[in-house]
């Protein structure tokens, strides 16, 4: 493998990264909006978290996840903006997790790395996701930026894994699909994996990861 | 007005809030991908953005803007990626103006206002936008976040607009189409104006306005 020295633990980013988004598509279009509102609705949540935390004021991600979603109904022309923005919020807190997740996190925790979850979203949300997937039981911590004082890609995010595993950053390893939650976790002194399992490019501006799996199972058996 | 006392400048956002992006869509589908992956991309570019300043590594717009196209242009089977890459930025660089734009800017001037842009993006694009708008004359400074070592929501870049204006923050007047910007001009201090041109609903988690209009004009008759 190619990094010098093994990590003690994996952070695994949580939305996206532990969960398919894919129902959100369906959920759009029950409410008569078009499925691929939500991918655009997943980016202005992020879009709109990491500017309330860069103006330092940071929400909780649910609260922004509701914000952020009745312009987008309401421009789609969906009426009932109250009860389509509650059930598309129902579908995105009853998520799968993706098919390689139980058998990557069991694989991960065999390997005898500590496996912690580092989200955007709430510990709770985490908690029912993993046990929805039967996958709770090889996570060791489940931790939210909601202690840290800002979103991720801020540092304090990072840090605050550090402080809560009781390890130095460079022990950890960031393991996310999401080349911004790589960029900040490398500015921050954590080693990182990134999960490529669309194939599609890793753009240019953000900070290149030390690992590239095709998806947890991959990454397991680079860290055996 | 509900304004207590008059603001000395207008301080207004570029992208999408001068310029319009409905060109974007059509430059899509001429690489073959479909027009609704402007939205998406333009929201991913402040996504990333923003999580660079957040990280505290802020990269100048159009290098964001070209990284985030590729996984998108790549994702919709796009070939070409070079080639349509750099046509589509090329479309993002010849937006035109609103049509609010030349008249607006022309009666706030005329209502005795400085008026002063703050992009997030470089302000030579500013200043060819305007020119093709024919809006150019009645813009006193061009201003970008650039100079400021954060983007927009960050204070330091509603700072950076006071300490280039002379104007104490309180004295500038935010205007922008993106409920972001008037919850951290509202965070730094300034007083915000929200352009509703689409008649969507402002999103919860964002610091309300102190002003909303329909658009440049509608904002002018307010302030005279």
């Amino acid at each position: 493998m190619p990094l010098a020295t093994r990590p003690r633990a994996v952070v695994l980013d949580v939305n996206e990264t532990l969960s398919d988004l894919a129902p959100l598509g369906p959920a759009f279009e029950e409410e008569g909006a078009p499925a691929h509102l939500a991918p655009l609705w997943f980016a202005s949540v992020l879009r709109d978290g990491f500017g309330l935390s860069l103006a330092g004021a940071p929400r909780p991600f649910v609260e922004v996840a509701a914000g952020a979603l009745r312009p987008l109904l309401a421009a789609a022309g969906v009426e009932d903006l109250d009860g389509a923005g509650q059930r598309v919020l129902d579908a995105l807190g009853t998520l799968p997790v993706r098919a390689d997740v139980p058998e990557g996190l069991q694989a991960l925790a065999a390997a005898g790395l500590r496996v912690v979850t580092l989200t955007n979203g709430a510990v709770a949300t985490t908690d029912a996701l993993l046990r929805r997937g039967a996958a709770r039981p090889h996570v060791d911590l489940l931790l939210s930026v909601e202690d840290a004082g800002a979103w991720k890609p801020d540092r304090r995010a990072y840090e605050h894994a550090a402080r809560a595993t009781r390890l130095a950053p460079q022990d950890l390893l960031l393991v996310a699909v999401h080349p911004w939650d790589v960029d900040g976790a490398a500015r921050a002194g954590l080693r990182t994996a990134w999960l490529d399992r669309a194939g599609t490019p890793y753009p240019s501006h953000a900070t290149l990861p030390d690992l590239v799996a095709r998806d947890l199972l991959d990454l397991a058996g680079q860290l055996a």
